[in-house]
Parts: structure tokens; sequence; C-alpha cells
């Protein structure tokens, strides 16, 4: 899947079957495209793909969800399913400042992998952490509200915690160096396999609510 | 003051004018000893006294008191005070474990310094930010609980953050690289020199409840 522009990506990645088009139609019931009642995890912000493709694979009792802003990334997920059949994962691409339109009291657990840090002030609303966000995510959780978090931006993560806490979470698991704890069953997505190889420090929590 | 023993430690602090000997009469009423209604912060492990001894100089509005648990330890923060007069500051001899019958609704601030770790878990219930400690402390602070963490110990931290998480602190600030931010008016203690020279990250955190 050979791309010329960007333009061209935003109708190319409708040719694939793992993308959702119509996913307003779903609200409250995704559970319909995987005819299952599986439990749904979410990804915002999947960028190539490498860590939903592969949790779906190794959890075939498990549905995911992966959501992409931008489709000249998302065509990169794509290229990296052309030839595989995984029945428990879709796609979609879409902003996901409005994702409390999107979904409704069914996802269990929701991954933030190196989000986008909007280091200024500013921008502080724009990161997936900030109280804007967490207040959105409520109503999404089918049950109680399930984050966890990775990324090797040390200012987001400081900011994640303290924001987490002020939004009354609690902190189930936490990790200022996950490479060197040698955790079991970690999948990377591209950017950590880049960041942590260079001997960064990646940074993991867990919350719920 | 040379020391032959840690024996002869144990009677020779008691000679210094800094050190409160009859500390158990003064439970609620510390500020007697100063003369005054400042408020009073204080170091729990205050060790050879870096921390302690510059903050009271530097914050002479501030009463300060140092708890160390070993006086062979204790004699070399007195060594450096030898040829001070410094009104603000007083230095107690003692297991904090018993804190609780020590203070009274009278401490506006606690600092925990580079705590010893304890990293098996059965030893949890040692560590200075476990449950049993942070119940403790309850009784302690005039108006709200208010703690100031640093540690080089990942291990710590992390169980720290999640501690205090549990116990419904508030987190103020974190730090996951208190050196890369170029903290003004820090105060290291003797051991934050000597690692966060050799490019460590020290970690902190202050809280409220």
């Amino acid at each position: 899947m050979r791309l010329r522009n960007i333009k061209e990506a935003e109708t190319k990645i409708y040719e694939s079957p793992y993308i959702i088009e119509d996913y307003k139609n779903y609200k409250g019931k995704f559970n319909e495209l995987f005819n299952n009642n599986n439990p749904i995890h979410l990804e915002i912000g999947m960028g190539k793909g490498n860590f939903i493709i592969n949790n779906a694979i190794n959890n075939p009792g498990i549905n995911y969800i992966g959501v992409e802003k931008y489709a000249s990334v998302m065509i990169r997920a794509l290229e990296k399913l052309e030839d595989k059949k995984i029945d428990n994962l879709k796609l979609i691409c879409f902003d996901a400042s409005t994702i409390e339109e999107v979904f409704d009291k069914e996802i269990e657990t929701l991954y933030l992998n190196f989000s986008d840090p909007w280091p200024k002030t500013r921008h502080e609303k724009r990161r997936l952490t900030s109280d804007t966000f967490l207040k959105k995510y409520t109503s999404i959780f089918k049950n109680k509200n399930h984050i966890i978090m990775k990324t090797d931006n040390r200012k987001l993560f400081e900011y994640s915690v303290i924001s987490f806490n002020a939004e009354k979470y609690n902190i189930v698991d936490l990790s200022l160096n996950l490479y060197e704890d040698n955790p079991l069953n970690n999948i990377p997505t591209e950017y950590e396999i880049k960041f942590s190889s260079k001997g960064f420090p990646i940074y993991k929590i867990e919350v719920t609510k």
C-alpha cells in the first residue's frame, strides 16, 4: 500500500476490513462488531499499531479497538495487517477529543501509550491525562475506570501522576524504569522500542477508579 | 568530638545544647523549647544533619527539629554545630516508630530524606512511607498533613507514591529528576550530594492531606 500523499491515505484506509468507517453507529454496542461479549480494550493514539496488533494476536479472548487521529499514520498499521486475519481487532480514525460521543459504558481497559506531551502550559487541556480527558473517559468504561499508561516523557508522566491522583484514581502499579524491571509480557510500541534501546527510562502507571 | 566507640556516642551527645534529652516532656508543647510560636518543621532520619542545619540557618522564622535513631550518626551532625549558635534548631535521638507518642498536633511540615528503603517485603511496615507510618503521622500535624520526601531509591519512591495515593494524600508536586529541574533553594543531604553528582536521578514528592 504505497502512498503518494496524505489525502490519498484518507480514502485508502477505508478499503481495509479493520477500519470502522461508520463507528458513530456503534455507540454502546461495539460488541456487535465482534459478535461476542468479550471485554473490549481501547488504545487511544495507536500510531503504527505494534502494541494493539500484538495484543490482539496474543489475547484472542479480548477485543481490541485502536484509535488514531492521522490517516497517514493509520495506514502504516494497516500495512502490517495486510496478510493477517485478526477477528478481535478493529480500528477507527478520529480525534479522541470527542471520545465520549463514540463509546458508552463498554470499555474495560484504556491504553495511553507515548501520547503527545503537549509541553506548553496553554496546551495542557490537550494532554490525554488532563482533567478534561479524565472526565470524558468516565462514561466510556463498562465497570470501573481502568487506564494503563506508558511514556518516556518525564514531564508528561509527572503531570499524569498528579492528575490521576487529583481525580481520585487509585494507583495500582507504577514503574519509573519499566525495562529495569524486566516486565513479563510487555508489548512495546514502535516508539518504545526505539527509546528504550537507547537506555532512556520508560515510565508506566496503572490506575483504577 | 572524637569517638572511641558507639557507647561513648550515646552519652556524649547529651553534652550538646542542641539535643533534647527529656523530649518526652514536651509532647504538644515543643514550641516552649523555642520560646516562640513559629511553625515547627520536622525531619525524621536527619543523618549527618546537612539538610536540617542549613534549613535552620536559611529560615530563622521556622523552628526545626531533627530526629535521628543512631547516636553514632547524630554525633556527626553535632560536630557541624560545635561553633554555631542556631536558636531555631533542636535535635532528638530516638527511633521514629514511636513518633506519635512524642509529638501532638504541632508539626507543620515533615521531611523524609533518603530514608532506609527496607527493600524486603517482610520489612515493608518499617518504611517511613508505609501505611503504618502514614497513620502514625496524622496526629503530629498541627493543621493539615504536609510531607516532603526525597530519595534516590526508585523502588522506595514508587512504593511511596502508591502509598500516599492509597492514603488519600494530594500530590502537590512531583519530580522524577530533581537536578534536571534545577530547583531553586534545594538544600541537599550529604547522601544526596554524593548520589546526584554521580548522575543518579533524585526523586522528590510533596503531599498534603
